[in-house]
């Protein structure tokens, strides 16, 4: 079942291992059919090498298996929360990227500190809070998925297409899985960017509301005149 | 038309890629046959992988499209005000690569810390001002293009093959879009070793006029003796 | 002889290899047969290009050289002083990379800034004090191992899977000598998280003991829930 | 004539460039047949991709071309200084490598802050006073050779085979090009790892003589135990 979004997926990951976002075992994408109800994601602990569609893992949006023979990430339930929560998003990804993860251990939001942030995020790539001791000892991978949402409220998943939990990393999303994947790429590269600004300038604040909208709107909603019309 | 145009703006794209300045479709680089007055370009949003000559774009220098049937890079009407006005040109290349970008979005041009900017760039790679309210309401990428030719006033464009749009990242030039790609990576290896610069030394000061001047000219104009005679 | 055991440690050289924590000769990976007492170690100064299972070393916990015509590399005498006193270990590597041995060299160990580090080392990882001036003259590679196994006093080697020494670089273990040069990759991978948070935010403190045991506890032990059942 | 020197000489140059420390046309290998007493080294301005032995010039000591159809590196005239001076060296390579060229920028010798520094230089990586006005004016390429040997003064060239050109780049030696070459890859290693350590140990200090003087004799002169008998 789901041979199509399988390969979808696996091909995601696979980019996230390709770009040097996951080394070993450190990430992992999935998608969801919304009309099924079903999501699928990369098993738990399997290395990319040799990665294959066969060996994606569908389970409903309760975490039940569906289909497959290994066991689903062990970040399966913050993806699930998210796709509960986020009705807009197709894909979501997970890393430990160097400098997104860096800023997700100084608990420090990403400011907005020139248009190639402005031209994927509309605004500071935010952070959670940290979890609470109860919160810990319950169900951890839900409460993550829950901190996120917390974090995200009021704000339109679709103009901030990730978010970085606090001493952990970044966790992305997007119409589908690929697209959940280069924005684990673009926040990266933004976070790389964001240190390097502040090395050179201590006091650098962020960009204009009106250079960060006319970016962000350049490439996307209706008046967008970024790329080929579709 | 203009087919070895084409194959030349096409690899210097790729060469923006391959160099590792252009990820996704963050980048573009173009060059003009002055005879014609066409400039060639690379398409808008189109990724690198696969790229070839003959997506290219030919537009004239108000911007009509001339040839081809996808939309040019959203930032040609900045390339066409290069060619304008700085009529020594012949290719353009614009990234937003990591080190000249987080400069950029510093505010600040790279003071020429060494023998090694000072062999292409007779003095610090400039910076823009910031654009007003009024001109981001405007024209965007017009307007961006005259802060450029505004801060290059006065200055010789082979002898600052460069610079820094502020918040955004690096515009470079040169006879050709192979020489201007070349310029890109210049830049991005000199915004390294300048960021670096300072972290070891922070009361650094820029080389003497007279040290810079001798690389320069090394390599540069009537009395250069670096490479082969052509 | 061991010829399995030959051709696991010389794939755990290449690998150190592979990953970029090892240039020219600088890194050694080894193994122990427990029931026989033998290590095989990579040959001191060869360069890992080409480097064949046939050319591994054979020594005993003395360090008699029990088959191989090569010499042993010079760090296996620490080698064998972590087999002897850390009885649980089955692999060891040593590299110089660069920010871990950065680390070693400012002298500090690295703080648990984050998850990361956590879903593999439970605390800190830990430094050497300095070799005195009369270790320094004696057996100096025995000494290197015995800062190292007084530095482990009272931790488990399976929860604190590596050290740094101080002003040198890191040794890792596992459980075999695979898992040894993967646990060097992943300090290396922590090293540098750990580096750029502190430059993000020079007052960060380690997360919560309560957050690094839930995640190295995800990951180790009983109650492991990360993946597949072996 | 010298046809396995400019083989060697050809490989220099290409591992230079290999190893990521000499992009575009920066960076140049030579070495001498002291029988003969010529040199030979990097054409000047051609690049490394389809760099083949034939290109190689051959100059003499005092810089005649003795074969050749292609002009010497611009920076032959420096190379011809050492090898005058510095009469136990056989190979000399120069490049604008990151790292150590930040260093030179800095105008600051590399202190020897770890092992890893200390395996391959017996004391701090030096770096030449500024070239005065008058030698600027001069023979310029002569007066940094002899900047150089005046830093080397009373320095064994064996036991500190490099050096940063101030406001410049590295040059190193070694008893071949390929040992030269090797050695510009450790000095931007270590220049790497240097300023790493400074950055997590502002007030870090060089390491003792007696570590530093024990880690240089393990792998040079007579008492040496690292690598295999020749």
């Amino acid at each position: 079942m789901l041979e199509e979004l399988k390969a979808q997926v696996c091909a995601a990951n696979l980019a996230l291992h390709a770009a040097g976002l996951a080394i070993l075992t450190w990430g992992n994408a999935s998608s969801i059919d919304r009309d099924e109800g079903f999501v699928v994601i990369k098993p738990s602990g399997v290395p990319y090498e040799g990665l294959c569609p066969e060996q994606m893992v569908v389970v409903d949006l309760d975490g039940n298996v569906v289909e497959g023979n290994l066991r689903a990430s062990s970040d399966a339930l913050t993806h699930l929360v998210l796709y509960r929560e986020l009705e807009s998003i197709g894909g979501v990804a997970h890393t430990h990227s160097i400098y997104a993860s860096s800023w997700a251990q100084a608990c420090r939001s990403i400011p907005c500190y020139g248009t190639t942030h402005a031209d994927h995020f509309r605004g500071p790539v935010p952070v959670t809070e940290q979890l609470t001791p109860t919160a810990l000892e319950g169900d951890y991978e839900v409460e993550i998925g829950e901190a996120i949402v917390r974090a995200m409220q009021g704000i339109d998943p679709g103009e901030i297409p990730g978010i970085l939990v606090a001493s952990h990393g970044p966790f992305t999303w997007g119409e589908s899985a690929e697209q959940a994947a280069q924005h684990s790429i673009i926040v990266e590269q933004i976070a790389r960017m964001a240190a390097l600004t502040e090395g050179l300038a201590p006091t650098a604040g962020p960009i204009s509301g009106q250079l960060r909208d006319k970016h962000f709107l350049r490439k996307h909603g209706a008046e967008a005149y970024y790329g080929q019309m579709q």
